[in-house]
């Protein structure tokens, strides 16, 4: 197996910090990049799958069209509780149909205890709900 | 005048959310672009002067470069209270090592009531701190 391969199966590691804040209620901010290669930013609801971070939106979202522009992210983790540490969490976003609506559910419980339709009852005209499973490449802070 | 002078002396109106979360203790996610055109997000503390959000960083941080390279920022705003409401303010950021000092001690005073030498003595190994003043031209968001 050359480096290179053994490289692209290197899971990222979080901190117990790291863990903790995104296993709990954070609201990281997710960036995404504009066509005109500008910043675009949206607080977000997550959960952890290993070194993954997966965020539920919709396929309509300006956010969505970026990602699938340009699939460079990053992801500011900030717990309410302590401000002053964080974790920059960058990495690249794919976006898949699959699983969006048990996705938006298991999120809405997480942080609600309702899920989403009971805790957002307008949603049902949203468009169709996607995963964005952001894969961690690098991550920066004092978390 | 012509109709781009009138535009360019619009001055930004913040809603009274944005400007009680910019006056309070709040720590905004700073977005700068990379020379790659990723994302790099960094916590910040901000005071607020008309429709401009002023931050104190150093001339040698990643953020102050990138900046100086591309001066296109967000600055996303949750309120540490109410995590469900946000606003991301767009703008264009200039850099000035004039009032550096002086930024860096008001700041610190806001937010932790003593000067920045008392709450962090090993910023006289800092490098020169400057001000950076995000001209906000564009706020999106529900504060």
């Amino acid at each position: 197996m050359s480096r290179h391969q053994e490289k692209a199966h290197l899971v990222t590691q979080f901190s117990d910090g790291i863990k903790k804040a995104l296993d709990g209620k954070v609201f990281p901010t997710l960036v995404t990049i504009q066509p005109d290669g500008s910043p675009q930013t949206t607080p977000v609801c997550v959960k952890r799958e290993g070194g993954d971070v997966l965020i539920s939106t919709t396929v309509d979202r300006r956010k969505t069209h970026n990602m699938q522009r340009d699939p460079r992210v990053s992801v500011m983790v900030q717990p309410l509780d302590n401000p002053y540490v964080y974790a920059e969490l960058r990495g690249t976003a794919t976006v898949s149909t699959e699983g969006g609506q048990e996705l938006a559910d298991e999120l809405s419980r997480k942080y609600t205890g309702m899920s989403y339709a009971e805790f957002y009852p307008e949603s049902v005209n949203e468009g169709q709900r996607v995963v964005v499973r952001v894969t961690v490449n690098k991550v920066v802070g004092t978390l």
